[in-house]
């Protein structure tokens, strides 16, 4: 008998925030695989900015998800049944599950991990898309150099703590810029951040002046928006921006702000550039070693922000967007 | 007797366009060269849309031209007496003379030029910092390849009409965007771009669509605002967008239009990077041999719009930013 599977069907494009009547709750079968195929049982659903993305309608660099279609997620979750000859139940695995408890995929779509390593919502942060995204767009865009000053935004978000820790590691003074003073503490006293700058207390500009009296080198950009700015009033000859997302534009109603400040980029000979995780697939097994290798020095730690009930996921999504979350956002299913 | 020097000196910071009580024109007696220096008079001045930068306060990659200093500019002249072993009176030289008859300079600071290899205006334009910011600009930032769509705008300026002819020269489809007819049919039928677009006429979002099928690999942006904004909307997977002005913005007397657009880096995985020529004065003399060479095979030609009377520097500037100049724009003194 399958088993009865809760989703979330993208009901309707939103236009700002998503609002819970964006999605159908909804319960129906699980699917029985089929050859090459597995059925898994989700465990955690990692919640990201991106999802926001994915519900617009358009082009992007992954197709939209469509007005029926489960919405799309990565997570991880155990095999309950295979029909691929390199999974068997009991296999833990990772892949775009979606928002849903069970998900019938094909097999080459998701990865196994190793559960003993690390608990599993690790596999969503670290040692999963979070950490190889700042892994690879700090070394491989941002190209630190060791003794630069490396900001970065949302940095008490998961991509952006992970960021500051990577370009300690790398020998960088690195500035985090979060909000509120909890989430500043905890990057400095905890993570070992040179400064933080705290948005809702302070101007990003002159909090910049502050904490970066030699500018800035490199700033790997989560939010966007007015930070975005600031921060190329400050950069030094040759600086480099990563672009990585920009939370405070997502639910824009109006156009995006532009950064009015761009032609920064040419009086320093810097750069702004873009950069998808996907495109380092190849690479996420060396990057994946070097994390577990830093977390198990002490150099690089996680925290995981853990929102329980499947039923919960539009409210727990919204957490992202209003800065309430702290540390990688995971929905226990 | 020292000659008597009409000289340009700027006389406040404009706020807007530039106009003509922003300098003072007045004479004095030329400065008799001490050891180490020469005395130029001046033959052509170099007109640049980086001169509206350079009036501005503040931190640029050049210190801001005083209040009460000569005009910045470059131009090419005959050294009329020397106090320096490398030159001597007839010797015909460029740099940063400025705008004034004559220049008392630091013999370190100008190059010697062959004015028997081409008229003393070409090394204003292909042969000067034009030719060498587009050389530079597009090969070493912009690194078209063989087969790739390259867009410039400003396409009949000096940099953009030269932008474009490399890009031929390279290999690449070129699409000039450029305001009005006669400038449009100069840069397709004289200069072999393979399109135009006259921004003036058309949309540029839908003169991008209708002349670049498969979207731009390289932009070449003189301009910015919207038609930076609609050339990153057309961008392909790793793209590079040079930023080497942005003549739109040069006069604004509110805030830089940033690029709304600019998201479609991270889409794309593109890089949007600034360049200033002095940066590559080391390798000058190499990119120049490369466009003697291409301008002796027929592949590379110029043009210069000539304005006579050094009287008429401050309205001849301005023809720069009505977009009425066509060519380089240079001063005969």
């Amino acid at each position: 008998m399958p088993p009865s599977n809760h989703q979330f069907l993208l009901a309707a494009r939103p236009l700002g925030l998503p609002k819970a009547s964006d999605w159908d709750f909804v319960t129906a079968p699980a699917a029985a695989p089929q050859t090459g195929e597995i059925l898994v049982r989700t465990n955690y659903i990692s919640l990201d900015p991106a999802m926001r993305g994915w519900m617009n309608e358009g082009k992007s660099y992954v197709p939209a998800v469509k007005i029926g279609e489960v919405m799309r997620a990565l997570a991880v979750g155990e095999v309950i049944e295979s029909a691929d000859q390199k999974f068997a139940p009991g296999d833990f695995v990772s892949g775009p599950l979606g928002v849903q408890e069970f998900a019938t995929i094909k097999a080459g779509l998701v990865q196994k991990i190793d559960a003993t390593l690390a608990p599993l919502p690790v596999f969503l942060n670290l040692l999963g898309m979070t950490g190889m995204t700042a892994y690879f767009g700090l070394l491989e865009v941002g190209e630190p150099k060791a003794g630069e000053t490396v900001v970065v935004s949302g940095a008490a978000g998961a991509v952006g703590a992970a960021v500051g820790q990577i370009a300690k590691i790398k020998g960088c003074r690195v500035v985090g810029i979060a909000g509120g003073a909890e989430k500043c503490r905890y990057i400095v006293q905890e993570l070992g951040f040179d400064a933080a700058i705290d948005y809702k207390a302070e101007d990003a500009a002159q909090g910049l002046k502050r904490t970066c009296p030699d500018g800035i080198d490199v700033y790997f950009d989560n939010v966007g928006g007015d930070i975005l700015d600031a921060c190329l009033a400050r950069i030094n000859l040759r600086a480099r921006i990563v672009i990585c997302g920009a939370i405070s534009q997502y639910n824009s109603t109006t156009a995006i702000k532009g950064p009015a400040n761009y032609l920064s980029l040419l009086v320093n000979r810097a750069r702004m550039q873009g950069m998808i995780v996907f495109d380092y697939a190849d690479r996420y097994h060396i990057a994946a070693q070097d994390m577990a290798a830093w977390m198990k020095e002490g150099k690089l730690q996680g925290r995981e922000d853990v929102v329980e009930g499947i039923e919960n996921f539009p409210s727990a999504l919204l957490k992202l967007f209003s800065g309430e979350n702290f540390g990688k956002l995971v929905l226990k299913v």
